[in-house]
């Protein structure tokens, strides 16, 4: 792409309020020069979370939309007034061109539904995917897709869903050559669904795609810092996302409890209130912010619901930097590539 | 049943060895009158292990059978040479009758192939599921079902495996009406696939059942101590399993890490050690030991193979409960009464 890119943010979406949100956009601001946003939603609100931030003002453009699409509408009812909503206005905006990226805090099956009407898949591409980021024992964080865009995948869909996951980790991670794995039930060839197996048989058969492909994975080795990339059906994606998200807070609540249970722990907790400190920080899911439609002809970033400050700008870095290195033209590029390789299996 | 159940033990399979094995047999026998073992496996070992417990060598025979299943074998093979494994000979003492409930801490996948090959599936039960405690913030564990011995299931194998799950819950957690839920990636009820909504409309018009049908569940609440038996097929089961512990273990590895991060922390450490020991108590799979295979004419518990003498005594101390209460008798009248009712929708 030509020039910093314009970014939309659907200011209405965070639970945090719009405040929360404009702090957290002229946060990243400042860490990429030359770029600029539309901002979409209420225009007073937007004037008032603005005041402290003349450099963001100076970037910006506001569209004034008044509705929001509410946290717990329905998608199917979320996309019939879709022109009337700061999200799907700032998804029209990506559409149109006027924006590069777009970035909301707001309903996830409405966003997914609204930027699907909207952008349309890539050509070559059946689904999208939803791929976020997690925390692991590794130097950084782990891609995993799909979390719940497809309900019921075949093999051609897992195998895009891999060759767009490790486009999407080249950039968000800064990896050049991505560790990809299948989510399955065993690590040995036999194990798991056909579609899986045969998705692995592609993916072995197709080493000049730019990933390390290596097998399958088993849902207890995802965070230990030894994948990349991690691919399944939206089904089982989402049940292992909402699982460890569960069992990361059912954990941290018994480390509560305990050291609640006595004086002498009460005390050891304020002694290792530091060290409590950077394990919150690690689990923080304002640190792993940043999850995106994968497959769309547009890029469309969802921050937390509950963002904060540094969440909302993670979100929006992310957002930037999957512009300014243009993801689509890197996925269009490694499908090319992988449908024109000779050795490749018909699927 | 009547009189004291005898109990058939794997001694080969743990990975701490006979001794351990013993001792966890012994400190079970303390807690159960007059119920009696056979002990199978290498005689010269068992009785090394039995010196130290005079009153579990007066309570059982010994079985020698020198042949043991691999923990990395495959099952194929392992059923081969079944009649030949301690394992195997464990089961089979199931099927004759000369014992009324088996338990080893071996092979999972060559357990339940040899389990169904000896004692095949109950009448009208299609097939056998693996079933485990998990813990949870409530006030018992949280059964789930199955775990992995079926890859792929139908809406009718879920019913019966929601059916399965509670009677173990009723004799294992001892609740009387177990809050039962079905695994989905969201709760309302146009959510995830067929199988799982069309098998949620067979239990929600079964209220006779003694179970209470909930609806569905997600991933992030399995551990909240709102359910006490969650339902899946073996795919979705295992990977929930597998990423729950995996995050366990990643969240108390990160823990470990800030703990050592500083000369105050570790001083922190120190202080805290009672309520760091509170919670790997309560996440120590020692206290939530005993993976039950339901739907087999026969009991057969499966202990983790790293158990040590606690977790081994919890696995024959369930076994010695599921004969006493008499699960498969539970499991058929539970079936018979769920067919019979009127008002049931045609599955």
């Amino acid at each position: 792409m030509t020039g910093a890119p314009r970014i939309a943010i659907d200011a209405m979406g965070g639970d945090e309020g719009i405040a929360t949100m404009m702090d957290g956009v002229a946060r990243a601001r400042r860490a990429h020069d030359g770029i600029s946003f539309l901002l979409v939603g209420d225009e007073a609100q937007i004037k008032a979370g603005l005041a402290r931030h003349p450099n963001l003002t100076a970037a910006s453009d506001i569209l004034h939309v008044e509705g929001v699409v509410e946290s717990d509408e329905k998608p199917s009812a979320a996309i019939r007034r879709s022109a009337r909503t700061s999200m799907g206005r700032a998804i029209d905006a990506v559409k149109r061109g006027e924006a590069q990226a777009a970035v909301s805090s707001g309903n996830t099956g409405a966003m997914m539904a609204m930027a699907k009407l909207a952008l349309r898949t890539m050509p070559g591409i059946e689904r999208p995917a939803l791929a976020a980021l997690l925390p692991s024992l590794g130097e950084t964080d782990v891609v995993m897709l799909d979390l719940g865009a497809n309900t019921e995948c075949d093999t051609e869909n897992l195998v895009q869903f891999a060759v767009m996951g490790a486009a999407y980790a080249r950039i968000g991670l800064g990896i050049k050559r991505p560790r990809v794995r299948l989510l399955n039930i065993g690590t040995e060839a036999m194990k798991g669904k056909d579609m899986i197996r045969d998705a692995a048989a592609i993916l072995r058969d197709a080493p000049h795609l730019p990933m390390a492909f290596q097998g399958f994975i088993e849902g207890d080795q995802i965070a230990r810092g030894e994948v990349d990339v991690v691919v399944s059906d939206g089904f089982s994606g989402n049940i292992a996302l909402k699982t460890a998200e569960g069992t990361a807070r059912f954990v941290t609540d018994l480390l509560r409890r305990s050291f609640t249970s006595s004086f002498r722990s009460k005390a050891g907790f304020l002694l290792s209130r530091p060290a409590l400190h950077m394990l919150r920080h690690h689990l923080d899911p304002n640190n792993h912010n940043g999850a995106v439609f994968l497959g769309l002809n547009g890029i469309v970033v969802k921050s937390h619901g509950g963002a904060d400050e540094i969440g909302v700008a993670n979100a929006v870095d992310l957002a930037v930097r999957l512009a300014e290195q243009d993801l689509l033209r890197r996925i269009a590029s490694d499908l090319d590539q992988f449908h024109a390789a000779p050795a490749r299996a018909a699927s």
